[in-house]
């Protein structure tokens, strides 16, 4: 009796396991079958694995992801440019001076190339004049708003539907497996937070990004937060360890980008001893979404994709390791 | 049968849910009963309490902690100060400069008054010393070996000993109520989370503190983040609120400290709609602590005591409301 009860019951834990598993393979639907697949899904299993020699326990179990072009798409600009743009547009009506001055006046006359003539200086310019002098609950409010209603010149859909399917299913698939997912992104902190969570499933205080200075104030006795106009913080390239260590005080076992922006970040996770994980993925499809590396003004790759073989990252294509790139829209 | 067998489930129901309400009140056995404890308890099960009107999330539910004074000691000096102190001692053979210069003579001479008249500036020599050129991972190797090793100098017990059972007790049964727990301190980040982790439950994440700026650097196909000599943010006073919103992104909706670099922090916890928690832990036992508040150099309470009871925040007397003030030591 006993041994058929003991029987039963390892049967029965069989089939849960089984069905765990299958479950788990499930979670990734959207990805063909293929050497990255199989990579990701190897190094999950390793690490996981609690006989395993790659075993780590979970409060380690740290992913960090970019976001502009690796959790959504980041053409024809970076989502937030394309928030600032249509920012100044809202506010020009309270600012006559923009009609004459530069950068604002080429963003009113629609002309990119003025735009771009003006360089990272005129991008700054944008970029304080639409998200400082403000409290940090309306710039949510008004980045809240916007993503509400605006929509992609080209995609015509609203920018939180262009975040890729597989990377969604990736992010649960790890957090499944006692993940803790972060991101870690060149774009700003206050923006990213007020989508994060909702589309992601990702908590602001997960949410590592670019930030500008902001102060304490008391007005009637109600404290706020104002963003001020001034740089506090780039999280890019070398500023992605930097930011982690800041922010998370603990070496990532996974990262996940797309361009050279995420070279150190991902040189960072990986060159350290254990069972370590760099995912770059490649945009290399022109028809569902864009077709960019080595000379694009947004999201150039050209050092992560030489050394990537040498270092053992793992290269995603969307054309071919992907079955769909964004959710089917919603009704 | 039927109505038994509700009946029996609803006598079982009961059992358990007493059971939960004294395991919970036995979560802190070294809280006397009183207005304090009665506060805080009240404060958890209003928040805690689905159906009710002050009921807050689990993803809301924030609580922080300064550590100086109110998750340990901080007399005779913050201990961060003196382990800058044991620091410059140690590393003296390499530095014969510091025989004849300030402020190192007075660490090394012992002569604390010289070492006061050094003022912000000589204590801030005394910390870049200490605490730059060197990378994360070996500052976290020398905090590791002086808490092990370095002895309170009147209590004669080492550092980490010196956290406050009480407040232990209350991380605990905070985090027992889905509560995520975090410290908010002006002490530096990267001493706080050698420790914070094993003496607190609080993992590196979960802290926030006062920080030098970093670098990351490649060597030799390694890379490392370097410590400069350089401030990048203080969190105290005014920098607390922002150091939340930074590092946490959301509203904390309990805050606990002790001083006036406190005040800030608990204003703007308590200072929104909805069921809020501050808590101040008044320095009044001399015998098994130490007693101060208006007139110390380390710790200083005055805007806080007085504006207490009209903010509603809360007074714990750590002579009366703690029946233990120390962890009884371990073997």
């Amino acid at each position: 009796m006993r041994v058929r009860l003991v029987a039963a019951a390892a049967a029965f834990l069989a089939i849960l396991a089984t069905g765990v598993a299958r479950a788990q393979a499930d979670l990734l639907p959207s990805w063909n079958d293929g050497p990255a697949k199989a990579r990701i899904v190897g190094f999950v299993q390793a690490v996981t694995d609690k006989g395993g020699k790659d075993y780590v326990a979970p409060a380690d179990r740290i992913a960090v992801f970019d976001n502009d072009g690796t959790l959504w798409s980041e053409q024809p600009a970076y989502f937030q440019l394309l928030f600032a743009i249509d920012r100044v547009k809202a506010l020009a009506p309270t600012h006559p001076e923009w009609k004459t001055k530069q950068p604002f006046k080429a963003v009113l006359d629609g002309d990119m190339k003025a735009l771009a003539a003006s360089g990272e200086k005129g991008i700054a310019q944008l970029v304080m004049a639409t998200h400082a002098g403000m409290t940090t609950d309306e710039f949510a409010r008004v980045v809240k708003d916007w993503l509400a209603t605006a929509r992609h010149p080209k995609l015509e859909r609203p920018y939180t539907d262009l975040v890729f399917q597989p990377m969604l299913e990736l992010l649960d698939y790890l957090r499944a497996n006692g993940f803790k997912t972060y991101i870690v992104s060149g774009g700003g902190i206050d923006f990213l937070r007020v989508f994060a969570e909702e589309r992601y499933g990702i908590p602001p205080e997960q949410v590592i990004g670019s930030s500008i200075r902001t102060k304490y104030e008391v007005r009637d006795g109600k404290p706020a937060i104002v963003r001020l106009a001034e740089i506090d913080f780039i999280d890019d390239k070398a500023g992605k360890p930097i930011g982690i260590q800041k922010f998370i005080g603990k070496r990532p076992i996974a990262a996940f980008g797309n361009s050279d922006g995420d070279f150190q970040m991902l040189e960072w996770t990986t060159a350290a001893p254990g069972a370590r994980l760099g995912v770059i993925v490649r945009h290399d499809d022109a028809e569902r979404e864009f077709a960019y590396d080595r000379n694009s003004h947004v999201g150039r790759l050209a050092r992560g994709l030489d050394e990537a073989p040498a270092r053992g990252w793992t290269l995603v294509s969307m054309k071919s390791d992907w079955n769909q790139v964004y959710p089917t829209p919603r009704r």
